[in-house]
């Protein structure tokens, strides 16, 4: 059981399961999911609400924390693949579809180590991460 | 390339690739990570803004909708596999620690038809969804 | 103290006291602000996650469900009005702004009984609303 | 037509003859509402999404930038009010209970520079906002 050699099959069969048992499809309209997916996301957002950015890069250090974020982030992910499973969705299918078509948006030679139209790039190594 | 197939390394690798060639771990804080998560979300919730739960069942019969509505699926998936690259998160182990404890929270026998203990279960088929 | 004589200068003063007290501008970035609308609007969404558009319409009727209601939209309110302390905004200003801008968005003649251009108005009594 | 002036009745009558002009009420169901508030809050974020907490500090001196954020922020305003006109709640009296509630939680002496029970203040003046 790790990344390596779990498919997204096995978690969307883990959820599903987990759902059937309970008879909750009956709750488990798109509408309901896509609320639930944005209440865990800012769950995970609390971890992060009053450090810095650069303070937010250190949660990795601290084993216990690292456990807390990565349930909040199970907790978005369980909502996802719930939703992929209500709607016959192939995630794979779509992340990579999406992420070509970032490739069209974003080219590397105008993007590279800036984030978006608005960054001029004015930006210097002591102003790098704030 | 399907979700048999992809196993949860792949969409990191292919995730991770996209952001070392455009220099992008420098804003990849986690703290912006969630943001990002939750403002994809967000994006993903306004497909369903107006209409009611048992409409939002049906997004699925429209080719186009559901394209749009797994662009916006993996929006979110995609920055929560970089949040993983960023933490050295193992996803799948962090999902099944979650479901593990969801497993114990929410036990078959009284959970069955209810999705929590404010739920008296006062539902008639008529009401079931709407 | 009530709506009909409450100004938001009023509001805002509350919230600015509160925050000048215990030395709270040091965190309200405006950046760490939003995060907190966020949040704090999730909490609220929380409130409403598993039941129906038409059953969240009764969340009135029950005076502590009202009372939880009303404490989560203030906790929405208050980061808000802190945003307008730290940004020196007259929110009255925004929003009579805003809802100009609206007034050209949406005209009266063409969204009435509509939500937005792709509401077709395919809705007859019994699914007007679930 | 500002914030010593205009009392949140004024806003509220505002909002509620755009939504009964256009027919909306049906639409407004507080499920719904909330759904829009974390709508608009999440476009809110997007302003501040790679940027430091120090840098949004700084999107007060551009005006345009500053009313786009008065913008998004009248947006979540507006559903607020909304929801208040849709459950006859008096948004002043939620406000001042609830930052009551706050007093009593975030004691000034216990407080004073500290954001919360897990910030042990180790924060010196180089390190206070990154």
């Amino acid at each position: 059981m790790s990344d390596s050699t779990t498919t997204i099959d096995d978690l969307k069969r883990l959820v599903g399961n987990f759902v059937d048992r309970r008879d909750w499809h009956q709750f488990h309209a798109p509408k309901n999911l896509a609320m639930s997916m944005s209440i865990e996301a800012a769950e995970l957002m609390e971890h992060f609400q009053w450090i810095s950015a650069r303070q937010s890069r250190q949660v990795g250090d601290d084993p216990r924390r690292l456990e807390t974020i990565g349930d909040e982030l199970a907790d978005v992910l369980c909502y996802a693949l719930a939703m992929t499973n209500e709607l016959g969705l192939d995630l794979s299918t779509a992340i990579h579809r999406k992420m070509a078509k970032n490739e069209q948006k974003y080219p590397v030679e105008e993007y590279r180590g800036r984030y978006g139209p608005q960054d001029k790039g004015e930006r210097g190594p002591r102003n790098r991460e704030k």
